[in-house]
């Protein structure tokens, strides 16, 4: 399967100009503008495709061709797959969709058909009904507006959607990927071959996993229980409602297991489940740059904001976490430390002066000396960059400290230091926020964007380090 | 009450200039900025704050002083009220912390003594420990990032975080005050007062409510009975956990009632009762944009994006929604707009053209013509405006004739339309995401900013609305 990830040339069926706004046209423009060196654009009705040389057919091209991907209708599979055979080619990745999903009898035997060209032809097909293949490290991208830094994630997922939104979404919080493979209706490459590849894989020291359903249910379960035996695998299983069920099914043909057997599964064998894209980003983050894991549900929440920190406690403890109270030795301890008006001292610690660099070392320094404490939340309320004036940003100087006296804390305590920073509903405060984020991220901290998905994450992480 | 709320001219005690980053000197500013005509800063070491002369006491203001916002030290708090009571005002807001809620006996003390103040010279405090009013209207304001158009709601808030936060996140989304109320420690002015007041106050049509803690349960029952029998009321208690209680008892002092007492007190009086500040924004959206409120659980979701279906079924059913399956008859209509390759047509309904306004227009009528269906969900999965090239801000017509199309579908189907765009995690995309979110506002659509949020809004208004 190594073969996948690293073709030499490039081959995309039904480009088509810019202004035609066609997915295999912006796929030529991201392989373009990523640096891929071989990018062959193959459609009879132009000569060239954004400046690029354009091929009538896949045969007509001069250089190697290791991959192939392809937006034709769906009724010229077959013709095409000829032409890969012809070629040589590797791997055929089928954007188009309107196969078995459609839940028609004929396009399922299409499917077969196509199945046995592959296996004939001796090259492999991702999809069809998918956007293929991300890889970072060979500019291998279908798409833009992702990082081009390759990270130590590869996901898994049934969806084109979702296997663009993880990297976009999770981007600005630091995830970096490997391998993103996105396999649609899984007809060939499928979820259990490559949770069997990232198991071995030595770029990749993470894997997340989307998937709405299993083609193999003995193999997958072989397959993920050896995965997250030797990795981290954090899994969302989409299609767990009777509407989620048919809509997965309409999606990529997908017969969804028993919710119950698939839970049982996650749960023998400490795969980390998890029910929304959201919960799944937020895993990562915490997988990526909490190390070493608490060895306990323990919290700390400091910040600034009452109601924010009356919030922050119902969320940790809802979550399943606890805020041990802390004894009159350290709350004494922080009245020293902190001004009385205004604040609270009982866990959540909450002080309007918990925006100065040295508060907010010696709050944390104090707490996290506290045993029952297994990890730290710094908070901002809702305004995490933008009170009066613009709080943490109003200095790169000031924000930079603040980084400092919280990388200082998490390595004196040696407990995980986790960040809570809501993003602010208008363009200027983004603008603030996004900063403030990439300094946080740069010096490797976990950022959530709200004490709810702190909270879920963590209790999720604590429960996976647990077995 | 009512004299609350129209001031004719306010004192800022404890005002400094804007080097300062003082709460009182941000509150003159934000006075200044807002157009209120009265503002006097009281300040015996100044001669001038921010631009207009500063008083050295209460007594020395020329003009009629008829509220009077504090920030200067719980100790000073007695000398004061004296003046205040030689001035002839009508209420003092004490911004001042570090009274009943630090736990200290001489500070509880020093609140009665306060109260028989405010008693004899004729007075209302509001607070201590807050951030007081928010009157649009009056262009009464402590702080800035908030819109001053008047509107129907009105939030009773025990915390002044909350306070500013709710017309912060909520205002791009359309929400809109009549007044905000952060009261803090109740000492005076309480949550069961404020609850009649906006019950009968002509210029409130919606209520919204944050409390910690109760100073009198009976009378607080009575209240939010009322209250809920004439308007719409969403209530968000913290401290619900042990954590939270301790948390919302070091900070305004209150001793929170059991969890299962004030569920049943929700229920029956039909409160809309939330666990959040989230959902509390979104439920104020949804009941100030969605009319008539939907007569059932039946969802429709159409939209881009196969992954994005899948979860929005989940999420819709999770929080109790219900997606009616689609008849054959209404399938085989579908099919006559859609494309087969890559769509889904069992609800979700899910077809790459569905960012066009004549695909939306013809299906949102199809399925709003279904008897089952109680409202239809609009989203484009997790990249809402900017899908290559730019999506719907693609082009100001585009999205003007998107609304247009949604706009006509709501009119012909008597059903809500309800967005879920989600906020997109870079600079320039939240650009353009928020420009389509304030025309979409501007149309009256209620938009939420995930689709697990529009299902958890969405089942708390249906189950409002039945009863």
């Amino acid at each position: 399967m190594a073969e996948l990830f690293s073709p030499r040339g490039v081959a995309v069926v039904g480009a088509s100009p810019a202004e035609k706004a066609s997915f295999a046209g912006h796929v030529v423009q991201s392989l373009k503008e990523a640096g891929f060196p071989a990018v062959y654009p193959v459609n009879p009705k132009y000569p060239e495709v954004l400046g690029l040389p354009c091929y009538p057919s896949l045969r007509a091209i001069p250089g190697v061709v290791d991959h192939v991907i392809v937006s034709i209708p769906a009724e010229s599979a077959l013709t095409l797959l000829d032409d890969c055979a012809a070629k040589g080619v590797k791997s055929v990745h089928f954007f188009t969709a309107g196969f078995s999903e459609t839940g028609d009898a004929e396009r399922a035997e299409l499917e077969s058909a196509m199945l046995s060209k592959a296996s004939a032809g001796g090259f492999r097909i991702i999809g069809p009904n998918c956007v293929g293949l991300f890889v970072p490290k060979s500019r291998l991208v279908a798409t833009t507006g992702v990082s081009l830094e390759p990270g130590p994630i590869a996901f898994i997922s049934q969806s084109g959607g979702h296997a663009h939104d993880l990297p976009f979404h999770g981007g600005p919080r630091g995830l970096r990927f490997s391998k993103v493979v996105s396999y649609g209706n899984a007809l060939d490459v499928d979820e259990s071959e490559l949770l069997q590849y990232f198991c071995e894989d030595p770029e990749t020291e993470i894997i997340a996993v989307y998937i709405e359903g299993v083609r193999d249910g003995r193999r997958f379960q072989g397959a993920l229980r050896e995965a997250a035996a030797r990795k981290p695998v954090a899994i969302y299983k989409g299609g767990t409602t009777e509407a989620g069920k048919r809509a997965a099914h309409s999606h990529t043909a997908s017969l969804t297991t028993s919710v119950a057997v698939f839970d049982a599964l996650c749960r023998q064998v400490n795969a980390i489940q998890v029910g929304d894209m959201e919960t799944l980003t937020d895993v990562l983050v915490a997988l990526r740059f909490v190390s070493p894991l608490p060895r306990g549900t323990g919290v700390a929440v400091v910040g600034t904001g009452g109601g924010p920190s009356v919030l922050a406690s119902d969320e940790m403890e809802k979550a399943g976490l606890r805020l041990p109270p802390l004894s009159p030795e350290v709350q004494a301890e922080l009245r020293q430390l902190l001004p009385l008006a205004g604040s609270i001292f009982s866990n959540p610690v909450d002080a309007t002066t918990l925006v100065s660099p040295g508060a907010i070392s010696a709050t944390m320094r104090v707490l996290g000396s506290v045993p029952q404490i297994h990890m730290l939340v710094y908070h901002l309320g809702f305004h995490p960059v933008s009170r009066w004036g613009r709080g943490l940003v109003s200095s790169p100087a000031l924000l930079q400290a603040v980084i400092e006296a919280l990388a200082g804390a998490r390595q004196a305590t040696r407990k995980p230091v986790l960040l809570a920073l809501c993003p602010p509903p208008d363009w200027d405060g983004m603008k603030d926020f996004l900063a403030a984020q990439e300094a946080f991220v740069e010096a490797r901290f976990p950022v959530f964007h709200s004490l709810r998905r702190v909270a879920t994450a963590m209790a999720r992480l604590v429960a996976y380090a647990r077995q």
